[in-house]
Order: C-alpha cells, then sequence, then structure tokens
C-alpha cells in the first residue's frame, strides 16, 4: 500500500510505502528534517507531532493511529509528558496510513515571522463575487422556463443592478437542476463581476470567502477574507518549497530552462502549496474549501508565470517580456487551485519584466496615483522594486539586490527566525558588540547555549553600519586589521572577518561578518541606490518628499544604519515610513474591491517602467554608489 | 500488459488484456460480434480488418504487428484472398498491442443508410472562428510590450474590424511564448466570436476545421468541414451507441433515473464515442484532430442535458422543464471533448422540454420565419416534432411518436438498412405483395436465400396503407380474417397477421405485420397527427399551405401512403416536399455562419411552445385520429 505523509508547516506532500518510516518518507521526497543522528536512533531531534482528530481529506480514522506503535527504544528518547503518542519521532515512526504531521523543534523555530499589521486603508468593499439569496417560484405546465432562465429572471427581478447578460459557468450548470429541487428553490447564488453565475448553493450556505495569497520567491502569505463582513479571518503563512530549487527567482527560471519538465515541476509544487494552505486554512476557519469562490495572487513576474504554468525562460535574457502583463482571470480548475469547483482566480497585472503584480499590490495599498507628494517607495524581497512619483507621474524600475538583505549569500546569513541577530551596535572604542536576536529581549553580549544562530537582514545593515562608524571598515568596505581587538581577524578564506558573537557567548559558530559578506551589501545596496537615483533623474527631482518602505524586511530596519550606508537617496529619518506587506494588503484589497482591480489596471498602465540596463547613466551611478556612504 | 482495441465502425473502444482475443475482448467490453458458432473456431463468420498503416494515437508499430500470428486452423477458415493477414477472425486474433480494427460481414452491412444531400441553403459564410496571419516584430528593449499585448496589438492593426477587448484562453496563454519564438513572430491567430484567441499557432497551419455534428437518439451524423472554405470536407455517421440503453429517450432519461452513475455512464459513453469519431474523421481528412477549433452540437433536449452531463430527468416529468434553453458555449476540454487545447463547444438553444436544438437547426434550414406562406413542418426521428407557422407566427410541439416509424416495437421491424423492405404493393384480389428491398433494385416477390430481414419504417406505412387498401384492415384497423389468402393467418400470439413474405421467398423467417404492429403505427400517427391539429387550430388555419418533412425518414415516405392512413393533414402530395437531414443542415449552417447562430436564438425565443398534454381538446383529436384515414 501507498500513502501520503503531509508535512506541516512546509505543506509539502510526501508518497510513503508500507512500513517506512517517516524519516524515509521526506528523504525520498527530498524534506529535510532535523536529524544530527542522520536517523541513528540516537539523538530525539527528529520528533513530529502527529495531527489531533481526522484527516478529513483521506480517510476517516485519527491519524495517530496510522503510524505504528510506539517502542520502548523511541520512549526513552522522548521527554515524560511527550509520550503519549502524539509527540513521535519521524526515524521510529512507521507508516500504515495517510497522515499528517508536525515537524517540531528546529523547523518549527524557522517558521517565519511575518507581519500582519500594517495599517489597512480605507476603501468600500465590493467584491468581485456577490451572493444573492432568491425563492424562486417552481415551474408549471403554465410557466415552464428552462431553470437557468427562471434562476436569471428572478435575480434579474430582485437585483435590478444586475443589467446586463449572465452566464453561468458550465460546472454550475451541471447541478442547477438538482441544486434547485432539493433546496427546494431556495438558493443562494454567487455571481462573478455581476455576470457569470459560479455557484449555486442552498440558501443556507451563506458564507462568502475569498483568499487573497502574496505568492513570494522566498514566503507565501495568505489571507482567508470573509467577503460579506470584508474582513479577515485568518491568516497563515509558510516557507515557498521552491526555495529548495534556489533562493532568487533567476535560479527557478535557469531550472525551468535546464530541465525539461522543469516548469511543470515548479508548477506541481507551487500548485499542490496553495491546495494544501488553502485546506488547511479551511479547516482551521471551519469551513470547506469549496467554499472558498474566489482567490486573488500576487507575485513576482517569475512566480507568476510559473504558477500559471508559463514558461519564465524569456524573462530572463533581453529584453525579458513577460507572456502577459494585464490581469488574468481563470478558472480555477484550470490552473488546478481547488476551491469552489467554478472559483474565480484573478491575477494582479504585471507592470513589466520584473516588476511583478506585487509591486502593482503595493501601488494600490500605498496609492501614490493619489497624492501631490513625491514618494519613493521601496519594496524590498529578494528583488529590489522602487516606485517614485505622485499622480502626475509615476515611474518604476526593479534592481538586482540579490538575497543579501534576506540573509542569502552572507555567510552568518539567515532568515528573520528565532535564534537570527537583527540589531547590532558596536561600541567605537573597545569594538565589543551589543546584539539584539529575535526570540530575546533587549540587547545582550550572552546568549544561552547555541541559541544564536545567525544574522538576518536588518541585522547585516546595522554590523555594515556600526563597522563603518566604528572604522573597522574604510568607505570602500575594506575591513581594516586592528591587532589590539580578538574580534577582527583572518577568517578561514584567508580574508578578513569582524566576529559579532563567538560560539562561548550563546552561537553554534562564531558568527562573523566578513569580507565578502561586506561586498554583497555594497553591491545590493549599490543597486538600489543607483535604481532610485535613475528614476530621480528622470523624473528631474533631486530629493524625494519621503520614502516608503514596503515589505517586512523595511519594519525591521534600522533606518538610521540604512541612510548611513547610503541604501536610500538622502532624506531625513523621520521622512522614511515602513509599511508592512503591503504587497499583501494589496491583494486583500483587490480581493475585497473591484474599484481597487479597476485602479491596479489603470497603474499598471500609468506606470513608466524604467529599463536601468539600457540607461547610459547607470553603470557610472551603480559604481559611484559601492562606496559607503556613496 | 493492458491494450486498447478500437472497433470500427461503432467507434467503441475495448480494453484489453495481453493475449485476449478480440473476441474475448469484445465481449467483456459489451461489444456484439457476428459469431453464429459462439467463438467455436467453426464459422469464420467474426472476420475483421485490422487498420492499415500506423496507429499514431497510441503508438508507432503498424497494427498487424499487433496480433498473434496466424494459425493454419485460421488460414483454413479464411478465403485464399483473405489470407495476408489484413482480414483476421476474431475468435483467433490474440492482442499483443494497441490496435483498431472493422467490423466486417453483419455489421458492415447493418451501417446506417444516412441521407447526405438535401439541397444546401444560401448563406454567407462567416464562422464564429476565424483564422490571422500576423507578423509580429520581436520585442526588444525599447519595445518591450508582454507578448499578449503584443500579439492583440498587431491583431488589432492589420485587422480594424476586431474592436472590443480581446482575451486569450488560459491554455493558449501557456504556450504564448515558446510558439512566438519557435515560429519566428510569424503566427497564425484563431479568434472566437472576434473576442478570444483560442488558438496561436505557426503560420504553417492554415487550414480551420470545424465539426458540427447531429446527435440523434439513434443516429449520429457528423459533417467535418473546412471553415475557411465554406464547405463538407468529410461527412461520417454512426450508430448511437446508447442505443443498447433503451431506443428512445425516456428510457435513457430512465437509466440515468435507476442508477447512481447512470447518467455520468452514458455521458462518458457519447462522449468516447464522439472523440472516436471525430478522430476517425480527422485522419481521413489527414488533419489532426486538434486542429478542430469548433464543434456545433444539435440534439433533442434529454441528449443536449446527457451530452452536456446535465441530470435530464426532469425532462421526463411534468413539467418537463429544461436546465437550459439558450445556446450554450463552453469550452471543449470541460465537456471531455477532444478537439484544439481551447477548442469552442457551441450547442444551438432548445426551444421548451421535447422540443429540442435539433429541430432548432430545423428551423434555421427551412427558415419558415423568413416566408409568407404557412407551412407545417414535421421532423420524425425517434420523437416527432412539429412546426407550423410563418414570419408572422410560430408553433410547436412535440409528439410521443414512439419509434414505430423506425421499425422498433414492430414485430418485424429493422432501420433502414440493407435487406430492410422499404416499399410494399399489395395487389388487391389476390393479396399478393411486392416488396421494394434496400440493397435489391425494383419490385421483387423472390430474393436471394436469407437476403430479407425486415421492415423498416417507409415499408411500415406503405404496407398499411396497402392492407387497408386492399381491405386487409379496416378503417378501425382490425385485420379481417379471408380463408382464401394464405398470406393472412393466425400468428403465434393467437392474434391475426398478414404475411409480408414467406422465408422461402428469400426472408431469414416470415415477415409479418400483425395486429399489434398495426396498432403500433395507429398511435404514432394519431399522435402525430393530433399534435398538427392542435397547431392548426391555434393558429387559426384549416388547412396548411404546404407540408415540410425533414428528417431522412420523410425521404424514404411513400406521401400518397402516408396521406392514405392520414398521419398528416389533407393536403395534396405535390405540397408536400421531403428536404432529408434538416438538422444536420442546419448545424452545419450554425458552424458557418454567425448569423444562423442569431436567427437559432431568435426562433426559439420567438416560437410558441405548444403544450399538448395541457390542451383540453387534445384527448379527442387523439382518439379521432386513430382511425384509418381518421
Amino acid at each position: 500500500m501507498n500513502y501520503k505523509v503531509l508535512f506541516q508547516p512546509s505543506g509539502l506532500l510526501a508518497a510513503a510505502e508500507e512500513g517506512m518510516t517517516l524519516m524515509e518518507a521526506a528523504r525520498q521526497n527530498g524534506i529535510s528534517l532535523n536529524a544530527p543522528c542522520n536517523g541513528g536512533h540516537s539523538c530525539g531531534k527528529c520528533r513530529v507531532k502527529v495531527r489531533e482528530g481526522i484527516t478529513e481529506q483521506y480517510d476517516a480514522g485519527p491519524d495517530i493511529a496510522h503510524l505504528s506503535p510506539m517502542t520502548p527504544e523511541e520512549k526513552l528518547l522522548l521527554d515524560s509528558d511527550e509520550q503519549n503518542g502524539q509527540i513521535r519521532l519521524a526515524c521510529f515512526a512507521r507508516v500504515s496510513g495517510n497522515i499528517t504531521v508536525r515537524v517540531l523543534d528546529q523547523n518549527a523555530d524557522e517558521e517565519n515571522i511575518i507581519l500582519e499589521s500594517g495599517k489597512e486603508k480605507q476603501f468600500e468593499i465590493k467584491p468581485a463575487v456577490k451572493k444573492y439569496f432568491l425563492r424562486l417560484k417552481k415551474s408549471t405546465l403554465e410557466d415552464n422556463r428552462d431553470d437557468f432562465s427562471r434562476l436569471c429572471d428572478f435575480l434579474k427581478e430582485a437585483h435590478p443592478e444586475l443589467k446586463g447578460e449572465i452566464n453561468i459557468d458550465y460546472q454550475v450548470l451541471k447541478t442547477l437542476p438538482d441544486i434547485l429541487r432539493k433546496s427546494s428553490w431556495r438558493i443562494a447564488v454567487t455571481v462573478l463581476y455581476g455576470q457569470e453565475i459560479i455557484a449555486v448553493e442552498p440558501v443556507t450556505e451563506d458564507g462568502l470567502y475569498g483568499m487573497a495569497v502574496d505568492l513570494g520567491t522566498t514566503t507565501i502569505a495568505a489571507y482567508l477574507c470573509d467577503l460579506n463582513a470584508g474582513r479577515v479571518l485568518l491568516s497563515d503563512s509558510m516557507l515557498n518549497p521552491q526555495i529548495s530549487y534556489g533562493d532568487d527567482v533567476l535560479s527557478r527560471i535557469s531550472y525551468c530552462l535546464m530541465n525539461e519538465d522543469g516548469l511543470a515541476e515548479l508548477n506541481r509544487l507551487i500548485i499542490d502549496t496553495l491546495n494544501g494552505l488553502f485546506q488547511r486554512m479551511a479547516e482551521a476557519a471551519g469551513i470547506a474549501v469549496e467554499n472558498i469562490t474566489e482567490t486573488v495572487l500576487v507575485f513576482n513576474t517569475a512566480m507568476h508565470h510559473i504558477a500559471l504554468n508559463i514558461n519564465p525562460g524569456y524573462l530572463g535574457v533581453s529584453p525579458f517580456p513577460s507572456a502577459i502583463s494585464c490581469a488574468v482571470d481563470l478558472k480555477a480548475r484550470d490552473c488546478g487551485l481547488r476551491i469552489a469547483p467554478a472559483g474565480n482566480v484573478h491575477c494582479l497585472p504585471v507592470e513589466a519584466g520584473f516588476v511583478g503584480a506585487d509591486n502593482v499590490a503595493v501601488l494600490i495599498a500605498e496609492e501614490p496615483y493619489k497624492q501631490e507628494k513625491m514618494r519613493l517607495i521601496i519594496d524590498i524581497g529578494t528583488n529590489g522594486e522602487i516606485c517614485l512619483g505622485n499622480k502626475e507621474r509615476l515611474l518604476s524600475t526593479s534592481c538586482a539586490t540579490g538575497p543579501a538583505f534576506e540573509g542569502a549569500q552572507i555567510k552568518c546569513g539567515m532568515r528573520a527566525a528565532k535564534g537570527a541577530i537583527e540589531g547590532v551596535f558596536i561600541e567605537p572604542g573597545t569594538l565589543e558588540a551589543k546584539l539584539k536576536v529575535i526570540g530575546r529581549t533587549g540587547w545582550r553580549q550572552e546568549f544561552s547555549r547555541n541559541f544564536v544562530q545567525g544574522i538576518c537582514g536588518s541585522g547585516i545593515i546595522d554590523a555594515v553600519a556600526q563597522m563603518l562608524k566604528a572604522g573597522i571598515i574604510d568607505s570602500g568596505g575594506k575591513i581594516q586589521s586592528c591587532p589590539a581587538s580578538a574580534r577582527i581577524r583572518k577568517g578561514s578564506d584567508g580574508k578578513m572577518e569582524y566576529v559579532l558573537l563567538f560560539q562561548d557567548q550563546g552561537a553554534d559558530k562564531d558568527i562573523v561578518i566578513n569580507q565578502k559578506d561586506i561586498r554583497a551589501v555594497q553591491l545590493a545596496k549599490a543597486a538600489l541606490y543607483a535604481g532610485a537615483r535613475i528614476l530621480m533623474k528622470r523624473m528631474g527631482v533631486e530629493k524625494p518628499d519621503g520614502i516608503t518602505l514596503a515589505g517586512a524586511f523595511g519594519n525591521y530596519i534600522n533606518k538610521h544604519s540604512a541612510l548611513a550606508i547610503g541604501m536610500f537617496p538622502d532624506c531625513g529619518a523621520e521622512s522614511i515610513v515602513s509599511v508592512g506587506n503591503s504587497a499583501g494588503i494589496g491583494a486583500k484589497m483587490a480581493l475585497l474591491s473591484v474599484e481597487k482591480r479597476r485602479e491596479a489596471q489603470e497603474t499598471a498602465e500609468f506606470i513608466e517602467f524604467v529599463e536601468t540596463a539600457s540607461e547610459p547613466d547607470f553603470p557610472r551611478c551603480f559604481a559611484d554608489a559601492m562606496y559607503f556612504p556613496r
């Protein structure tokens, strides 16, 4: 027998033969578990929590019964309060049925910290889908209109605002005669854009749900919304499982180009992941996933193409054309998303090449096109997108910041998760460091054993700014030797490095910033600054009226540090505001408001994309910006 | 290993395990072969012809290699010119690969005779799909529009008649970037209704094909059309395999009601059959089935629902409402039809309950709504549909004629196929009969051994009219005893019968018309006449200006006989015209002309459906019409 194992929180689904251990199932399916003893039944780290209750999606037995019984050997490795069968070790537990487990320990700690706040904006709640409640007169010999005409006639009579022609999705039509009669002609009708009937249910199904998704290169954030009430019921997020195919979009595009089934594979992975996420959120909210009638997706252009199963290969080479830039509405069933049978998928428009629908989402959340002030809006994810403008004119560009600000390609870099250094202060004289670490309060120099595991983006910027201020690096970014401090030393690569935290201060290794890290930060900040510079020049402004930082990263960043290393154009720190995950907010707005969708389409057409690669000034701007601050 | 065996001309697909004989595969899948010896390797009747050449749809080997070698025993049962391996006996040949075979002998003889003529009408060729040839400028850094916008811009520039918004089918969008570049930006774009791009191909794919289908209760007729040239490339027809679930629509509706998966089963059967038919026609025309971009379907309301996988159950009970009556456009992929990936399926509108899209097709072919004269249009298939009217007013009704006119429920009845009596002349004095039989010329009294197998619809009407004229039956339909003639005798049921042909005159049994057959004809003709009568009364006319007979049946019928038994209202035989398969002609017209589709929709709305069941006069009309002539 073959079974399925769903690993949470990743949402990855593994196939497992009867009798295979969870560890074997995970490995065979490319899912990594924390196992220092390498499955040797000795470390007790590969703990998983068996999902409580019933796994309705597969079969009716409780999950706990779908694993081999616990052996005394396994019990020895568990704490006494963990021996009730809910906590198991993946190297021991053998599969005997479909099962969902939550991976504990390291992986659980690594769950991403996603900003959920971000001020919500004022806008009229007017979703693209609307539910109408009707009581039809049943058909008689004297009035034997066909079911669909009867439905339309009653719908239009009760709701004269529905003016134009109304169609019905074929999947809904198939069920129409039975639903009408089984519900005794009292029905709830869901209409998309006032034009297409996409659900007919008994009148008791009064909920109307939608899902807004910010599908990032690294993180997926999803918001289950009550479309009647116009509010978020539940938010959830998870790592994009495609990170095992590369941290940035270019490596994913390469994967699609280099492997015959590469696109199909990446597409399947993301669709399966979204389906798993939707299922888990619907279960948590106590609704059926089929009650979700619409989903709005925002993503960068590469993720857009991969999620829609469109070859992203041409995005990677000049002139970087996308397959489609306007908003796309498609049937969820056509792209494999499991929501309502006739559910709609709305993808916000793409601006151009690398400036994707996620940036459009940021714009409809921030609404620069309604403002007088000339703001620079910077969204730093795995790529950087920059917009400059106001209601008169909007310019945008993308910059290849690389993933340095996300902690990738940095020697001790990591994502913003528990155990990551997020703030750095270096005492100018002694060159000693005080650190702020996620999961611990205040500034400290010592941590509990092995607690600190690396440094995340905001910590890196802080570190570089502080190293500059303390004279550890010069304006060219070179680490200066300083025999007086044990923290400045030659690393294993023979290049200089600065030790932020020694292992015996509570790290799992010496946490350092090395010369290569500094170079990566220089390249990233130069790309960002030069991009902004090109836009300002094109716009004819010397200084923006303010800077808006979008993305979770912007919330954690120390503005003073960012200004100190010259990431942004000169602008008082008080003019820099962080707005959180604007892309997610924009996605929610588009889900809740057709007006916002209109704004999105208009903005995508209104904005002028500036291709920095074809700007003659760009190389010089970029080279200048490599210096600290510039 | 499991293989597939496609049996032609039925188009039925059977699953076969390795080593199974073709006979076993056929039986296991409910396909009947002619095998008097019951698979005993002795009669040599189960001959099949192996399809020549390559079965591209399955794999690359010639079909002949996918059967076990011929044994000496099998050779003995074949003629000497049949021993080259192309002709095999199903009871011997064992399956070793996917294969297509054509069943010979009896089954081949039984292929239906479908009328292909029928005068084609004048109308403007303007299909719903149109192909445009474009040469795009490739994208550059200066002009890096997304692929879809580029395509639309070039399309609209070259064809200003395409005014509104243009969408693209998602399946086409997925392939767009690759197609554009692989075809060096020279492409053929197929647009549906001037609104949606449903195919983008290299410019070399210049053909544009569509399929019109008249999906009858008994027979499926399909017309593969060249939409550029506006002509039929190929016609083909086959029995509707659903006849094994009952001859008439009511028995199929019952099957759906009585069996949990009944609808799914019947739906799958018809869709598979259409796919097989399309495949075989495309192969015969030398095109890929994916090059068919649109199909127009006409059918009665029950077949409409079953083909669209909609519960037909409510059609069978008062007030007989259909699920939808307006024209339906849907993606072929959504209903399982394998044509172009984004191909369109257009179903003509339904008039009401039992007056289906096939009758609308008859009307757009006959155009009574453009005429001054008050014509009665009668379409006799398994059900009878009647229309009466002109450009001022159109009435329609359906009559439960039952399948008597098709030879079903008649003791010696059969379909209009080789060996069927289609004409009868009875000498008034001697009561001897002269017969006209399909497959033989002229009027005869003797035939070669076992040649005559039964009597088809036109023969039945002739027989009854002649029996009436010769005094064998009275005006009440009772067969009169006549000891002088051996042809009038008591049948095995104790009731009287008239022998049309004795077995020793060349029949496979005595071919008779018995009292029960006469009653069936009386019921059928009374239903038809009473229906016409009700319409005439409602319209306020005493006599129509003429009668149009649609359907293959109308072509074969002897008008004088039909008038003699009172099938139609009184009207000179010269005013009765037969127009052949008007439903098929209407389907072709709708495929070739959007104007005809508009007419179809308008007609379906314009026509007034008269429900005879709720007419107080109907029972008396019906009872009166039971008499001969009335």
